[in-house]
Parts: C-alpha cells; structure tokens; sequence
C-alpha cells in the first residue's frame, strides 16, 4: 500500500486521477489539493464515488502534501508544476507530472513553445519522458516523470516503430489529430461554448500545436536523426477522444507485410496497445473511458503511401491512465493495476 | 419562370432541393416525385415550407414529369439515375443528375468502383462536370449536367489554383476530409444508429472512396497531368458539412506568397468561394446551412508544406445548393438566385 | 422600404436579426451596434452573409441611431434596454425591444424577479406585449412592443386558446419545458462550457425562473382571473429549440373534441402555429430555424388530463423572428415577409 | 464464486452485464450467448475487455447454459425470455429476467401492452419485481427475478416514501421523463437514425409508454390503494441517462419538511440513491456509467406542489446494474461489489 496524492484534483486529469486511485487496490488517497479558494465539493465533481467515501479537498499545503505521501500527481497547468515538481522531487517523493514543464529537455525550447521561462533547468536531465511503452526501464528507476501529452500518445505510440525500423521517409510524415474537448480543460473561453463547438467542427493551432516539440524529440531518439513532422489538431464535438490519422511514405523496397509486423511485434505483449487486424481501423468510442490505444493500419505493396490511424482517451492513456500506468511501473506493482 | 422537378424529393438532398426551388423567384415547382409506395407527408419532410404551400409528393411517371418540366434534378442513389438521365435528355429536358452516374468519362472505371454496369455510355461524353466555378462555360450550354461529389467538391476547389498554376508536387497530395452524417443518406444501417456515431469519431473506406476517381480525372485536367491523391474520409458526429484538411508539398522555390495570390486571384469574383485572411481558417459552422465554401491557407517561406483547409455544407455546396447554382448558371439567371 | 436598426447585433438574437432583416425586401439596415470595444467582424459573426454585403458593425451612438432609423431592435441583456428604449421612444421611434424589461406591468413584480430597479416605469403602461397572435391589434399602434420571452411564448400559444374558452382547471397547470442552449446567451459560464451540456441533461431554476411572471400576468388575461403555474426548464444538449410539454386537468363536462376544436379554431389562419392532427407531437427539428410554433394535444373522454406540447425556435418564434413578426404587423408589410 | 451467464449478450443491456460480470470479484462468467447467425467479435462489441480475457459468444444452447451456470441474465426482448425463463426456472436456476415479460402479474395486462399471449402465466406469481431498494427481502429468496424497466425505476424511487407515508394526492401525479436513446436499443429504426435524434427533442408514446402498467401496479402496493398517472416520455440526443421531473400536490396540511424528510429516513442507509441537498438537483451526467439513482427535491410550505427528480443511468440502475444489484443480494454478497 503507498500513499498518493493529487495536486490539482478539480481539473479534468485530476478528477481521473482521484477515480482510478480511489479504486487502485495498492494505493492509499492521502492528499486532493485545490488552489481554489472557493470551497468545491469532492462530490459534485467526482460523482462517481461511493457514499461515505471519506475523501476530502483541501488547500494546498507543501509540507502536508509532501509528509503524507509516497507518490504525487501534478495535474496542473503547464508552467505552475515546475516549482512544485522541484520541491516534491528535493525532498524525496516519486513526483508524476501531467503538465509539460518537464516534458522538453532543452529549456529554450520550451521557453520558446510555453512563453514562459524555466526556472528548475537543473532537473530536466533527471526528468523521464513517461511513454509507458518506450521508456518502461527509465521509468522504473525514475523520481520524475514527465507525463506525455495527450496527442504527443497518440502520434508516438504510432511512429515508434516505423522510425525505429527505418520503414518510412522522415520528411514525409503527416499527423492530422482530433481530439474532444476535455483536451482543452476546463478554463472558460468563446471556445469551449457548447454553441461554439456543438455542430462544428474545425482545425485550430496550425502547424503550431505546443506538443509538436515534444513529438519530435522523442521522434528523434527512435530514428537517431532530426525529425520534423507536419501536424495539424482538429477540434471534435465530443467530451473525450482523439482519433490522429498519420501518414507517411515507405522507403522504397519496404514490403506492405513488414510495416504489418513492425507493429504486430512492437506491441504484441503490450496490455494496453492493440494493433487491428488488416483493413480495420479504431474509433475513439472504442477507446473512451479505457486505457488502450487502439491502431489500424493501411499499407499495400501497390502504393507507397503508409496510414496510420490511432485512438486514445486523451484523458486516460492521454494522461490520467497513462500516469497511473507509469505509477505502477514505478511501484512494481502489475502494470494494468487499476486500468481495467 | 422556369418549371422544375425533383425526381427523388424524399432523401436529404431532394429535400434541400424542395427547400431553395420553393424559395426562387424564377422558379415553379411542378413535380415532386417519389418510387416510396407509402404514401409520405411533405409537411413531415420539409417542415420548413409556409402553411398552404399547395406542393404535393406524387408517384413517379416519366411522361408525368417529361411533359411538365424544364429542368429535372435527379436526387436519386448511384447507379439508379443514369436510365432515367437518359430518358430526360433524349425529351430535350435539362437533367442535373445529383448521383455519381455520369461524373467520371470511363465508363468502366465508374464500373470498378460502383460495382454496377453502366447502361448509358453514350452519354458520358455529353455530360458536364457541374463543378461550377471550373466549368462554368461548358455548364451554360450543358444538357446533362454531373453535379460533383460533396468530398469532390470540397477538395477540387482547394486543388484547383495550386494545380492550375504548377505550385506544388503533384506526387504529395493528402486529404483527410471529415464529414457530418446527412452525407451517407438516410438509409438505415448500423453505421448511422445515434449510438454508433454521437461521441465517436472514425475513419472509413480507407484510401479507397468511391470520390477518388471523379477527383483525380478532374485534377488531371487543371495539372494537364495525371494526379493520385491519397484520401481519407472520416465520419463527425455532427448533422452537416465537410472539413477537408489537404496537406501538399510546394515544388521547389514557390514563395508562399505566390500560394495565397493563387488562391485569391482564382476566387475573388466567386459569389460562394471565400478565402479566409493569412492565419484563419473555416469551421464547419462558417458555411452550414449556405452554399459557401470557406477556405484557409497555411503556408511559408520556411517550410515547404503547404497546409489548406475548406469547409462546405456538404448538402448544399456539395450537393443541391451546387445543383441550382448550376441551374441559375444554365438558364442565365443571376447566380446566387435563391441561394443566398 | 423602412429603415431599421439593431442595438446589440452581436449576442445570438442580434445576429438572428441581422440575418433576417439582410433579407427582408421591405427594410434597409442602417446601423448595428455593439457596445464592445474590440472590433469584432460581423462576416465571422454572421458567417451566412453574402460577399460585399456592406454591412458594419459600429459603436453604439443614441444620436446616430435615432437620427437615421425608423425601427431601432433592442437586443441587449434584461435591465440595459430599459433606458435606451425609453431615448428612442421620446424620439418617436418604433422601439422593438427583445429584453424583458417592458414584459412586466408591475415595476415591483420585475424588481423582484429581475433584481434591478425599474428606471422607466412611467412606460410600462404604453409597452405592448409583443405576443404577435395575441395582441396584433395593439402591436398595429404599439411604439414600444416588448418582445415576449421565449419560454413564453412556447407556453403563452399552448394556455391560450384553453384559459380564453376556460375548458381546464386554474390551479392544474404545470409547464415542463426543455430549451437548447442557445437560449443562455453567449455569455461565458460554466454551465453552457461544452463538457458540462454535452451528454447530459437538468433542471435549473426549478419552479423560480423568470419568465414566470410574464406568463402569469398574461395568463391573467386569457383567463380574467389570477392563475398561478408550476415551471420547470430543462437545459437540451443542442443549439436551438424548445420543447414545452404542458399538463392540464380538464373541467368536469368538457370533452376531448372541445379542446382540439379550441385549437384548431384559434390558430386555423395563423401563418405561423400549425396544430398537428390528433395523436401527432412536433420535435424541436421541424421548427429548428423557423418562426413555426407547431401545436400536439392528447386529450380523451376517458382521463381528465389534457397534454399539449408546443415546439419553437428559441432565437426565432421564441424571439428575433416574432420580432420582425411584429414589425411587419406595426408597419402594414405581409406579416410572414422575410419570415418563410 | 458462482458461474453466470448472459442470453442474449450482444444487446446494450447483454454488453453492460458482459463489462460488469467481468470484473466481478465473485462471479466466473460461463456462457455469453447470442441468436444471431453471423459471427460478432466480442472484442468489438465491448471493447473495454482487456486482451487475452478469453470469453467468447457462443450459439445459445439450452442444454449447455443451464448445465454450467449458477446465475443466468436474460437479455433478451419482451416476449422472448418468458419460455426460457420458465425452462431456467425449472431446472432450478437463479433467473434474472431484464425483459418486462414476468414484471407485470395480471397476464391480461400484460398482453394488452405488450400485444402479446403470455405463455407461462404460472410463473407470474413466483416471480419477485427487483427494484432492489423496495423489494429486498423478497429478491434475497427469489428464483425468478423480474428486473424494472428503466423508467419505471426512474419513477418507482421518486414515488415510493411519498405514497407509503401518503404525503400526496394520489390523482395528481405527473411524470415527465427523459430518456437516451440507448434505451430504445439497438434495432434499427428512422427513429434512432443520427440525423432523426441529433439536435432533436421530442415525446413519444404520450400517455400510453408500455412501462406505465408496471409503475401503476407497484404504485398501488405502495398506497395499498389504486393509483392513476400521467407520464410521458421523451427522447435526449445522448447516449444514456433518465431524467425525470415529477410533479405532486401535497396532502392538505403537509408540511414540506414531512417531504424532505420522508426521502432522507427512506434512502439514508441505501448505497445506490443518493439524496441531494435542499435546492439541489441532479443531472444525467451526475449518474452516467454508475448505478447509483440521484434525486433532488422542492418543497415549499407557501405552495401545494411538490417537484421531485430523480436521474439514472438507464442501462446499469435502468437495467444491468439493478440486475447484478440483484444478483448480490440473492447470493449474499456485498450489495455494492463489483458496481463501483
């Protein structure tokens, strides 16, 4: 049994956390901190406990947080986790951050994406990028996970593969995503309005989407070579989801059947990727409220496009999911602990 | 005034049709006919027409509608309409065939990707692609007009500048086009439950969309050249319109300034092509429920992607707004008549 | 051909308004206003106006808009209209005000319900209430029309034809009505974010929503006698539309035939409420973006309830429509001109 | 441990049970079955299942079913569970029936709403109704168990303390429901088309909704005297969830505290409903994907109405839920376990 804690359990990712922990049969509740000062209702937002479910939101206290848990979950918005992160991280604790702080190892070019400055610089070296399925032995030793977002999931899980196999051409690759709209959290603007998203649909952030760089540093890792990447993120008028449909060109001799089997044996024994059988393809509702990434594929010996399409729960194996995930392979405890 | 008929008034494009003809001030609704044997209310149908409007459905009869019409609109399925097409044109009647039966010239390639023989071949020839901001001349002497695919239409006016004026290679063309559900008719299937489709979001039909053909033999003609495109259809929760993200490479030295003059040299006269200030792009939401297409352009001299989106209503734009544009064009009335 | 205005063009009335009036064959815009100080631009606000329309939107000036209007529509938030309309009425104009801020006779009774006081009072007694069915002959002479709410009206055409021929009990009426979002207004709250309407459904201001008043008051009327209502309103998850279903006890001895005949005799020549056939109900879609209020009655000699449900546009029956609905009764035109 | 099986496992209420019992610390699921002819993938149907889980549909056998199961759900349609249902029960199995086919004891009414012969009339009386909360003591020793509709739970809740504790006038209870359309299943119909459901709204079955016999006869066994009501319900574009509004009159010289109280003292102890606090009130998304039924109240000592909603998931407290609800308290586990 460890205690865990939830720094920033009223937005969308910290109220999956709070649901997943309050089942996680290895995992003790201690600490479900708000920055607000209104008094919120555990309750009202988190409206499937049980009764008497004895949990509480409390202000934000360092020292509580810290003397009461073993691991601490982040849920905050990018640019406030960092200084916490650095302090949760001095004082010993297993620190899991959702947001991006610690996402982009080079500072400027976080700087650059996040309008804002570093200032915990000195951990970033120590940070791991927590992409369950690419880093599970870093992750294992890791004091600070870097939780990945939530399309930069969905492209990766996709082009890890066909990069490490040097299947495809690397400047040819395009990722068109779309995502529902739990992805832009719960701030108020013009457009998260129900009449502004309702019935619409249209692409935002063009070319110019912040998770773009994290994609492609770890993109580089899996070809050892620089790697840019066209993508364009789409919003859905739907809660939750993203569908990203990526598409490449193979290098040429690359055979239909050997980018099938890249797949196949990238993720065969992963308990949470799901690779579809030839000429089927996911739909976000088959990935919603779960933890899995679901992958179609379309390739043919007859022309030299790749297709690509992958599914997530941009709140589950987008963040919240995948972040329990990472806890777990911390922990040593069975890495769908809590997921199913 | 013009007398016109709708042969096929009961599915989404017939109504929209029954909706504009209504309301157009040259135009007399003469028949509105239906192969349902049951007998359907068009008050049910078209609930927005006045009380007392006098228009009734009756059952198909080709003298019926020959000897009372000028211009006959079949809103009927693929593979249904070219039989009838045949009969109205051989009358003298001006036939703007809704259905896919005589968009593409080969005959057999309708053939492969129909599945169905095609029993008119002699009139392939004489038919005009109803695309009406490329063929608007040939329209105004059309007898048979080939009223473009709602995908078709929402990509070929994107391709049509950048084609025309050789700005980008043409081995690189990707679209991925996402369409509200009115688009697969109102056929039941499981596809289209409200279960099936409302918080999902998926791809279909792969690379392989029966729009492909009638779109590449249109590219040929504006590159002067053969054209494969890769394209992928996706299924928005959403009653109306099309999003259609297209991702090309510029050729080598084309400035993106010379992208954006295409554009806005090609449409600036256009009553229903709107091209969108640098930076902005359209929404579904833009041009539902018009006979707009609305469409935005990335580009710049860093990169050599070129990124254009389009949005259409892909009932009117893409289907039966098109259609009495293309009327209006054929029988010399100001274009916008009744559509605006 | 008149010249009208729109103060406030750019909530969601206001641009139903503009939408209208760009239409209407009989009027010339001549200002829209907005009280905003960021330029907003009215092509993205009301996206379905054509090319070189020549429209702007301006900053709000009494002079200038008195000075060059013959009807000014008010379209601002309950407690800002009172003043204005008051300037423009003291300058002889037709004031058509969309607010609920001359809806009410009693200045106290609004102060309750709208917590604001009540600056104009001496103009309550002029205002006419602008339920177009119900007043028209006051409407013909009104200068100042107080536009009724939209629940209102959804429930005002339903009670109307039984309080007038008094067929069901006073104390038995209970109005359970449900509303599409649209009818919150563009304000941004976290009730009308996205995630919170989407997939779901409530109740909000149970038995204490402010359109209660208004309804009582001209309930009154139809029935020469105090009558008191239960109401309930549901928030929908969709753009447009109310649906009211309204439960009655009949009076002992009055039969089934009586209260459809009540109907069909009280809206037979109405252009815009249609009464269905018995055993019929309207769907908020068949009068989704129409000024229609369509009518559904069950009622039997076996049971003393009577059920009637009413649907409307919210932004159009509902408010912008009948708006212009009045408009064209105070000035002679066609009352459905720029309506159908 | 026990051994269950699901007839009938394809259907939205055969998935929940299939997503339920599979997590079930308890339960070993035995036998899924299905009538279809075409093979379905399990997979695809729920596909939250983890890889490797091993179930599989089979072709229903009755032989085989009975052989190896403990428990078995029929999932089945009204009018086709009562001869299994028999067949089971002879064989001395536990039956959970969620088809209204044993809910209603007077065969005649029974076939009257459902048009349809009952052919095991001499089960009716054996057969326990499992709306779990008011019927414990009777599930805990029933071999047949025939599960609520889901309205008729969203209504039974309501009405329960406030007919024992006769607080309202019998003759003045109105129910006005709402309902996903998950709950009018998965049969194709114009009815549960995208285009049909989707930014619509609208009653259906007005008065005459097939689950009003069931609520009537529980009703009466609450009274201890007959009771009428008026319900109708209506069709939300979303997937799952209840609301119903239901509108009372008081008895004379009941206070509205009595009311408050009367559901505090009736629900404080049960772990599935959940009383809100005065001027509170539930919402769909409050319940969705839990089985526990939300119900807000208004009372005023200044009025004789009294307004009481209640919200569930129609498909887990509506159906699958209540049924392994059911299922726990019949084989004397935690009444909670596995529905959390």
């Amino acid at each position: 049994m460890i205690k865990a804690s939830v720094v920033g359990a009223t937005g969308y990712t910290g109220i999956e956390l709070v649901k997943i922990l309050s089942r996680h049969p290895r995992v003790k509740i201690s600490s479900l901190t708000t920055r607000s000062e209104e008094p919120v209702s555990l309750d009202k937002l988190v409206s499937s406990l049980p009764k008497g479910h004895g949990l509480k939101l409390e202000t934000f206290s360092l020292v509580n947080v810290a003397s009461n848990s073993d691991v601490i979950f982040l849920a905050l918005p990018h640019t406030q986790a960092m200084d916490l992160a650095h302090d949760f991280y001095k004082a010993g604790k297993i620190v899991i951050d959702l947001s991006a702080d610690f996402r982009i190892r080079q500072a400027k070019l976080y700087e650059v994406w996040y309008g804002h400055k570093h200032t915990k610089k000195e951990l970033l070296g120590d940070a791991v990028y927590g992409l369950s399925e690419a880093f599970r032995d870093e992750i294992r030793k890791a004091k600070l996970i870097a939780n990945p977002g939530c399309y930069a999931t969905s492209l990766l899980l996709v082009l890890k593969p066909v990069l490490e196999e040097k299947l495809v051409e690397l400047d040819s690759i395009v990722a068109d995503s779309k995502s529902g709209v739990s992805g832009a959290g719960k701030k108020l603007s013009e457009t998260t309005h129900f009449c502004s998203v309702n019935e619409n649909f249209s692409a935002y952030k063009v070319n110019q989407h912040q998770h773009t760089p994290e994609v492609e540093a770890i993109l580089a890792k899996f070809a050892a070579k620089k790697v840019n990447i066209t993508f364009v993120p789409h919003l859905l008028p739907i809660d939750r989801g993203i569908l990203s449909t990526i598409y490449m060109k193979k290098k040429k001799g690359v055979k239909a059947k050997k980018i099938y089997q890249a797949f196949k044996s990238a993720y065969e024994k992963e308990p949470f990727v799901r690779i579809r059988p030839e000429g089927q393809f996911p739909a976000v509702k088959d990935v919603a409220y779960t933890n899995f990434c679901d992958i179609g594929i379309w390739a043919s010996d007859r022309s030299d496009r790749v297709i690509v399409i992958s599914a997530i729960d941009n709140l589950l194996k987008g963040a919240s999911g995948q972040a329990v995930q990472n806890m777990n392979i911390r922990c040593g405890f069975p890495e769908d602990m809590g997921l199913l």
